[in-house]
């Protein structure tokens, strides 16, 4: 028996409901493949602030270093939205980031047949879309200092922050991007800003030299601008993006609402070494928490990711993956993805079909 | 008579077709109107790269700087597409809104009923599609300082751009919106990154502030990543949107994509006084360049937005607006806007029949 341990991190809202159903999935999984995994459940977010008074404790921290993987739920909620910035549930995700050295954010966007009259995309550009953006996490505009308030030449007050990259940050990031492609079809699109900032002068520069390690895979440029029209005009033509923190934030998300099912994406974000950090990408939806409402398949295709990605067991996140797309063929629906001649279920009741799918 | 004087920058590709197409319409809507226009018309781009060596000559400038107001057609190319940064087409246009001040950029998107099919979006989400994005164009990471390559502690090399913000150009670009928001449906988002950026948090501040002076507008605000999504997922629910640079750079590029007809939008580009800039939003076309392909109507109706924010002429420009609609109402249609159906015309065709409707 493999034996792997894996720090739970419910978060807020929706979070508990949805890592509480995934914990099952991974649990069947794993006594099928011969896994046994040790789960540990810490605070995160605001239900960390309410309990030790800042969204990401030491503790919750240092387990999450010493664990194999982690599987987040999801953070934040209106209750700690005025907090001060050191006191908010998003700082906590960013520390948490930055904890773990991930610097690579793998968002897959994907429009399975099943639920393709989920985009407000017309059905013929929306089928067959099968993206991925990968968005560098721990640098650039995020974390680049100097930051914070001052006061300019002419008295007025200002904020501002620093975009910077540097050639190791940028080829990393790149090669992850091109060995993902690798495994695709073979084509990277780098999106930047080239034409305006020296950042993504460098960032075009260094990716445009890594490429000549994977002569298999072809390398295209596009600026931002543009790439936010051709996702909404032609999203077909992407295999794999990879970009910057703050364009991969947008894009990242552009990408998963043209599928019209952010209930359903997962994402996983990579170091260099050490666990992987593996979450939903949709929020703590407040209004639904408790509820029994939520969707949880995005959190339970996280937990494949953290399998494949996060501790090389290829077999068992395939068992996942599968198990959710026998689900969906038999008709069962959260209220999110929903339309008639389906069969409504609840957070619950989904994870028990996927039980039963596995 | 009122006697103006207009600068006109063709520029480069479909440039120079469509902005002779539109100089037709502005005189002639002159003429009915009593306003006579004195055209001047200058290098810019790479046509002024070819001609002088760089892309805005200090002749284009200052005749700029001294019109009434001043029509763009199109800057760039493949031609020019390697050459370094002070000697892109792009740098020009930079360069001439800076030494325009012109601070706020208006990219309205507007689905219109007879267009409704182009968008890639289904018919009820495209539909009845109004808004306007108030994009910030003279500071943040566009013209920041410090910019530019260094090297880092660890000796490797890097890449560096400030994204800043001063008190008084989020004032002023604040009330710009809300003025516009006023005359509209009296709703203003604002967009910004606030939970991560210091730069985003006082444009924040400062927009909530400035809202106590439009007690008649409703202002919220918005994430980027989530505006994003927000106007795939259901674009009606913006009327006006203001955001900084670099985000306006994204967001109005992908609303004006959301219609699915670029080559119907105008901009315009409005300082605290001076001459105002007014451009379509499509690019160059170099692969469609010289073959009487392009759709002129952007660029007319950029006109239209020259008369009604540069001159204060808005019955003129309500004559060249009301001619578009008639001219499709009539069913001329350019290749980039044809469906069965419609008649098929070029660009000087499409613009003779402008001509005819006004
Ligand atoms: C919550 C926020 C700080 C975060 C980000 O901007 O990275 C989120 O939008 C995301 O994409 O995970
Ligand atoms: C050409 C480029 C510098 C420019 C910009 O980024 O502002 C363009 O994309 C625009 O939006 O007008």
């Amino acid at each position: 028996t493999k034996r792997y341990s894996i720090t739970l991190l419910p978060g807020d809202g929706i979070g508990p409901e949805v890592i509480s159903v995934a914990k099952n999935v991974l649990k069947l999984v794993g006594s099928l493949e011969g896994i046994e995994f040790s789960f540990q459940e810490m605070p995160m977010g605001g239900a960390a602030l309410d309990l030790t008074g800042v969204p990401l404790p030491e503790e919750t921290l240092s387990a999450a270093q010493r664990a194999d993987a982690v599987l987040l739920g999801a953070i934040g909620g209106y209750k700690w939205d005025k907090n001060e910035k050191l006191l908010k549930p998003e700082t906590g995700l960013l520390q948490l980031r930055e904890g773990l050295k991930v610097f690579a954010n793998l968002r897959p966007a994907t429009v399975l047949p099943q639920l393709v009259d989920s985009s407000t995309l017309k059905k013929d550009v929306a089928e067959g879309v099968d993206l991925i953006v990968v968005r560098e996490l721990t640098g650039g505009i995020y974390f680049g200092k100097p930051r914070g308030f001052g006061t300019n030449e002419k008295g007025e007050d200002i904020g501002f922050n620093t975009e910077v990259y540097s050639t190791h940050e940028i080829d990393r990031i790149a090669r992850v991007a091109f060995e993902i492609a690798r495994k695709r079809r073979g084509q990277l699109c780098s999106v930047d800003k080239a034409n305006v900032l020296e950042a993504s002068m460098l960032w075009r520069k260094r990716v445009t030299a890594i490429a000549s390690e994977y002569p298999d895979v072809e390398l295209s440029h596009m600026y931002v601008d543009n790439a936010t029209m051709q996702l909404v005009r032609y999203p077909k033509q992407f295999d794999t993006i990879v970009t910057n923190n703050i364009f991969g934030d947008i894009l990242s998300d552009e990408a998963s609402m043209i599928t019209g099912s952010i209930g359903m994406l997962p994402s996983a974000s990579l170091g260099e070494s050490g666990p992987g950090l593996f979450e939903p990408i949709h929020g703590s939806a407040p209004d639904i928490a408790g509820q029994d409402k939520a969707n949880p398949l995005a959190t339970i295709l996280s937990a494949a990711m953290l399998l494949k990605y996060g501790l090389g067991e290829a077999n068992a996140a395939n068992r996942i993956e599968n198990a959710v797309l026998d689900t969906l063929n038999r008709g069962f629906r959260t209220g999110d993805i929903y339309s008639t001649g389906n069969k409504l279920v609840g957070c619950k009741e989904m994870g028990e079909e996927v039980l039963k799918s596995v």
